[in-house]
């Protein structure tokens, strides 16, 4: 569970601005109480994909899109659902495709807080049979 | 200046893949020796905009794209350009538009390791005059 220190850390290292920060100061903004920097929601999101992507060669994206359509607060639980949109084969690298992955961060009752699409370069695996 | 202890120490916690930890692991991997994870990068980039972009009700990113053309490696200083590239005004909110700006991350020999666009929502300042 994300907790207000952890919010704040990561703020203080990254995204410094008021209403990542301060309580008081989250009230006065667009996000009307404290809420957590979209880059750490989407670091977060990167943790829990490295621990559950059965990519051979690594989770890396070579173009990314982020959206957020809902703030991040202290204590929720977040989980990823992602699910593959797209295998383009590559016609210049015949043993690469291009996958694109789209992932939901979802809080605990399932409301969706970021939206992650990825392209990611995957390559074929050797097969013993050819 | 970005050190190997910050890379490490930066995946350990979100994306923690063999090239992003360990120099060895990184030679066999597709980057060829250790590299920085992209969202390090990426939350590096948001540090440096949040302390010279200058708008008054925060830099928040409705939707944003980032592709990564070379890795970010131990010793690079990174610096951002960033221009206004749009300015749409919104239409159901007079007094709101939307702004996307493209911001460069180059290292110290203006080499790009990151393209990042956002596109966020900022309000009209009040004026004295009306």
């Amino acid at each position: 569970m994300l907790d207000t220190e952890q919010i704040k850390r990561f703020a203080a290292e990254f995204d410094p601005q008021p209403f990542h920060l301060d309580e008081e100061a989250a009230k006065a903004s667009m996000f009307g109480a404290l809420a957590a920097s979209g880059w750490h929601t989407m670091a977060i999101t990167m943790r829990l994909l490295v621990e559950s992507v059965p990519l051979a060669d690594g989770v890396i994206g070579a173009s990314t899109e982020v959206a957020w359509p809902r703030p991040t607060r202290p204590g929720m639980a977040l989980q990823v659902f992602s699910e593959v949109v797209d295998i383009k084969p590559s016609h210049s690298k015949p043993d690469m495709a291009i996958v694109t992955m789209r992932s939901e961060t979802r809080d605990q009752d399932g409301e969706v807080l970021q939206v992650f699409t990825a392209k990611m370069p995957v390559f074929k695996r050797e097969r013993a049979h050819r």
